[in-house]
């Protein structure tokens, strides 16, 4: 365990260390110093020649942290700055990750930005690509101070707060990735990060999930997203993956069309036990799942065949993921009604392009049909039974 | 002025004596009876050959009234049968009126469906037009109970209703008209009569409004259609037009982005004076500017010369139609959050097609520049300031 510890401090230092828009003197001595006191996990991680090549390849993080670096080097061990760091990390391995799938020219646009009340973020987008239509990564850092009625809307547990105003933190990655091809299935993911302090007492949770929207049912990839992230879930707590596993078929759900938006995965909201590392260490492995869950599916699918037909008919799934998105998701109308939102950043997840026909209805038998009674009627993907042998 | 309501009772008499679909004998009887009464009216109206011809066109509904056709006729001194009435003239009319813009084939789809409650509607549908790519007029006319604070919902002036339950009853038109053209601008408006029944006490309002949303800024077509909706409030009460444009501006907001959905027109709420035939006499002037408001528009644009450029600019405007009405517009909050809501219905206002990129900015001095500077500060259409002149 303390290995690899000392393998995601090493990456994260790394990333820091090797940070190219770093043009300042002092932060580059900070660099220096942190990069010293890496040494030991250092020394360790280079017997591991495998995980050694992904570090060359992921140098990097999208954009300057957001928090100063010398004050994430003061707080290391606050779960502040930690979970800032693996957002950054996450952030940077899931884009370099799709854009391996991608053509040559086709890379992310990378904006950094700040809020006045404090804190910001970094928005990736690709969009227009050969294999992806659209893909948005973000995070974001922010800090400030919020009525009760705000903190309540970023829990579905209630709490009672005294204050008339809380000082919050909230540190998050999400992303929406939309495929050109059909075959290729819709992912998103969101892990999140609170703080909020009432009367000197600091309340904190965890919040994420991931999930998975294809236009055309593929019951092997299912499988293979609900293990990869069951696997996440079970080495913390067994009984994790079946609630979470509910929890988003609940969530996503377009309630005027009784359907959910795709074949689910995880999702959860105020994780808060057994305690603060041990939940963070819980994330992490959800965050670090996301990439063996989905990029093997684009792989498997990128150049498969399809039609003007297919195409249609993800443009009217791609539809009903607005009418979730703008109708039901708390992330989205939270965002947006906050004061100076960063609309582009929230809004990102929306599609390139969409499609609103009156009364489809797919035919009969179709491909289509068989993704809608998913749909409508969500399954235990790794409880499928199976034909029971007639031998006597 | 009593010609005027000859000519209109003579329509809707017109309308029900030659429903292509009435076999039923007795309401056979019933037709005659009543185009017998209208006798009167009918001598006075073929003395305009004009209107003749436009009778003689228009002459039937898109489908049954939703109240039986015998219960239509012995209420007919009820605002409520006034209310159906007048929406199936005005959906019928402006149904053809887009007829006749579009290709030969290019027709309504008529879906008319029924509530379990209560009621019911008649939803037309044109998709995919040469003129037209998704044109939607729907009417619908509901009853039954409701708890206050749905009620509340509806009206936006506070009002205290004491019972837990009301009977309620609502009739209303609505129609979302997107073009393909680029340089037509979109069209929606919307008439409503609302009747709640408190403690034996009958509470009554009309809602409504007609607005325009341009890809691309015409000037004197934004002129034209506020001038004609003015005319239509003038003859009413001096201060509508005023009134009602400011509210249609605050109305039509898209908050998160700080602009407006389009040029505006007007819009009110909770109208219950002077009196319930004035209201709906001024309700019925405003339904019917809806033609000349918006038809010579698109005879005047549908043939107009764009390209890729403006087509792209048209999808992301559209993307902007749909945050608006899937996270701000209260009838379709209201709609879909209503159990067994017909929701394709309510969605038919959504466009066939829409666009979503990453931080889009109009050129500098560009065509599109100029509409967003119209939307981000409405203008006062009707008393654009001329060049002083300077002459000694």
């Amino acid at each position: 365990m303390s290995y690899k510890v000392a393998i995601r401090s090493f990456k994260t230092l790394s990333y820091l260390g090797s940070y190219k828009k770093i043009r300042d003197r002092p932060i580059r001595y900070y660099c220096a110093a942190v990069l010293g006191a890496g040494y030991v996990a250092y020394k360790e991680f280079k017997r591991n020649k495998a995980e050694m090549k992904e570090l060359i390849y992921l140098k990097n993080y999208m954009a300057e942290p957001i928090t100063p670096l010398h004050q994430l080097q003061k707080n290391q061990d606050d779960m502040k700055t930690q979970m800032e760091l693996l957002i950054m990390r996450i952030q940077a391995e899931f884009c370099r990750a799709l854009e391996k799938e991608e053509d040559e020219e086709a890379k992310f646009k990378v904006d950094r930005w700040t809020r006045k009340e404090g804190g910001g973020g970094i928005t990736c987008v690709l969009q227009d690509g050969r294999v992806f239509e659209k893909a948005g990564v973000n995070i974001s850092v922010v800090s400030g101070r919020l009525p009760p009625a705000a903190v309540q809307q970023m829990k579905s547990r209630g709490k009672n707060f005294e204050s008339k105003e809380l000082p919050f933190f909230a540190a998050g990655v999400s992303a929406v990735i939309h495929p050109r091809n059909p075959m290729v299935p819709t992912i998103h993911f969101n892990y999140r990060y609170f703080e909020v302090k009432d009367k000197n007492e600091v309340h904190w949770w965890f919040g994420g999930g991931t999930d998975l929207t294809p236009y055309y049912l593929n019951e092997e990839d299912a499988v293979h997203f609900h293990l990869t992230l069951k696997h996440a879930c079970d080495t913390h707590d067994p009984s994790y993956y079946d609630r979470f596993k509910k929890w988003c078929d609940d969530y996503f759900t377009i309630t005027h069309r009784g359907e959910r938006r795709g074949v689910g995965g995880i999702f959860f909201d105020d994780v808060d036990s057994p305690d603060q590392d041990r939940a963070f260490g819980f994330v992490t492995s959800c965050a670090e799942a996301v990439i063996p869950s989905y990029i093997p599916l684009v792989k498997k699918h990128k150049d498969d065949a399809y039609g003007y037909h297919e195409r249609q008919w993800q443009l009217l799934r791609r539809g009903r993921y607005v009418e979730f998105n703008l109708i039901y998701d708390r992330g989205t109308k939270f965002g947006l009604h906050t004061p100076e939102a960063r609309y582009e950043s929230i809004l990102m997840s929306l599609p390139l392009n969409a499609k609103w026909e009156y009364m489809h209805e797919p035919q009969p038998n179709s491909a289509e049909e068989k993704l809608m009674k998913v749909l409508k009627e969500p399954r235990d993907w790794l409880n499928i039974e199976k034909p029971k042998s007639t031998a006597a």
